[in-house]
């Protein structure tokens, strides 16, 4: 290989994002300057929240300018380095973009060890949706043994771990997925109590009635990743001082179901006559917390009490076609790419 | 005076609550058993809660039945008394509701000492309304110093206090209010740095930017007891991890103003990006915290450094203007109606 293959953005979405918002470029694989080092990807992570970043809103992160590469977590090998810090042939992970060569000068850059996991798990489970799924959980809900969590997109990166680790906690753990096989996974897999196929209601008030048959105590925590249908149904669903934790709505990111939206009247009158808390958080904020996740949930993981599912595309090239087709939920885990081949 | 008069409630409102939907009917003064007091009552406290109580929705308090004494809290004196604690001539609060004379078993009440404060305070500023308005300040929102805050129904029986306790507290506090002589009463005597008149302004975004233009730094803290226009002119200006504490929903109370709601999408979409806590809270709660709040707020009253403003109608037969008419925002500090003469 002789050039560096990237996916650009070729176009601000207008309402969903389609192939042609993304484009395959080559170029000149870069060269490192002094502190800089080259790694070539092995694995990239597609994530819901890159779709945000498609857009020229007002977020919490700068959004990708046109012709830019798409921004994104990876884990490389360091090809070539002038920095004092990395050596050729080292497993790091960082933010490298869509791309299958990228120049660093090691900032938000960590070393992984082979031996300790797969070294994707380091985009997943033990990476960005692992701690997010931790942090959710622990310290934004504030969730307790015996209490009921429902939690959206119930297979995906991040609400995977979350059943799981509710579950491990002692609580009774409810999930809400796309797709029959999905719930199935959810409770023969994953240890979810129960698992509903929110596109097998064909409203959000049915969903809402199989929530109360299926939970009649009600909900203590929901962990938002959705919006959307899942969201106009559980929220009715809340007990007296639930908690929300409100970590992504990706039904909601390309201005699509907007009428399944509860009127925020509404929603209002229920946070306020019901004592909830709607916290919503980015992980970036609490990265501190990352030793404390790995201590908890790396054993975890290493012993095999917590289950990893990755959903794999091969190729920089299907990158574009994979995430479109996660952001419509037809991923089945953590989405990665296999950007090259493991060292 | 030889005959009970209460206001009942006749008919649950439609929407907008109306006079027929409240009735005056006279009875017997009723006569204490054995245990029980009968009171005869000075003071009666118009809330905005009790809109809620009218309705028969799911809420967090039973609602009225028709043809039921409407709930409220009072000042009353001990006219004769068969319970032990209690003495004919003693001045006492409790939920007595709208009436002229109730007796009670002693349960929620308490004895109030009319040399410390006058006894109309129990209902207002040392009262309920004073107590949500520190508790929903420091306990719910967490405001600090330095911070910006904006309180909704600036001059109300909450907010009048939630602006001075902020301002105390060495806060910038922006009020939104109904009239341009409630925004100079918050500005001259309640010490807010600004207050914006919301009738003022033809839309929520007008009063938006007008806020934008007043507090270009953000608004950290929202005193929410609005929802309606308010809250859509807010919410937009709020700062990363800002708290809104959710008290009340006035505007939305009778199926009112839907249309000044923002839709649910964005509103979340903020929560997440600018990792916003909504914070719903009923003082019902938060009653254990009373004596720490008597504690503090109890001298800042005695010494004039809060200032206390009632908005007094005569008559248990004119409650039910003066509440209507609280409502829509007619009143002008705490509203009370003199049911009978003072001790």
């Amino acid at each position: 290989m002789t050039t560096a293959r990237s996916i650009r953005l070729a176009a601000r979405p207008k309402g969903l994002a389609t192939l042609k918002d993304l484009s395959l470029t080559e170029d000149p694989i870069p060269v490192p300057g002094p502190g800089q080092f080259l790694v070539r990807v092995i694995w990239l992570s597609l994530d819901p929240y890159m779709r945000g970043r498609m857009d020229d809103a007002k977020s919490y992160a700068k959004p990708v300018d046109i012709g830019d590469i798409m921004q994104g977590g990876c884990v490389g090998e360091v090809l070539a380095s002038h920095h004092p810090h990395y050596a050729r042939g080292e497993i790091v992970t960082g933010a490298f973009g869509w791309t299958t060569h990228a120049v660093s000068d090691g900032e938000g850059v960590r070393k992984l060890d082979p031996r300790l996991a797969p070294v994707s798990t380091a985009l997943g489970v033990l990476g960005m949706p692992g701690i997010t799924a931790w942090v959710g959980l622990n310290d934004i809900a504030a969730a307790k043994p015996g209490e009921t969590i429902v939690v959206s997109a119930a297979t995906g990166a991040v609400g995977g771990l979350v059943g799981q680790l509710a579950k491990a906690k002692g609580m009774t753990v409810m999930g809400l997925a796309g797709g029959a096989d999905k719930c199935a996974y959810a409770c023969e897999v994953l240890g979810y109590d129960h698992c509903l196929d929110h596109r097998a209601a064909p409203d959000a008030r049915t969903l809402g009635a199989r929530i109360a048959e299926v939970a009649p105590q009600g909900v203590d925590v929901y962990f938002e990743n959705v919006g959307g249908k899942s969201l106009s149904a559980v929220l009715p669903r809340m007990n007296v001082h639930g908690r929300v934790a409100l970590c992504g709505m990706i039904a909601w990111y390309g201005g699509q179901n907007l009428d399944e939206a509860l009127p925020l009247p509404l929603v209002w009158r229920t946070v306020l006559t019901r004592r909830l808390g709607v916290q919503g958080f980015i992980i970036f904020d609490h990265f501190h917390r990352f030793p404390d996740f790995l201590k908890e949930v790396g054993p975890m993981v290493a012993d095999g009490r917590i289950v990893v599912r990755e959903d794999v595309t091969d190729g920089i090239e299907n990158a574009p076609v994979a995430f479109l087709r996660m952001l419509e939920g037809g991923n089945f885990g953590k989405t990665l790419v296999r950007v090259g081949p493991d060292p």
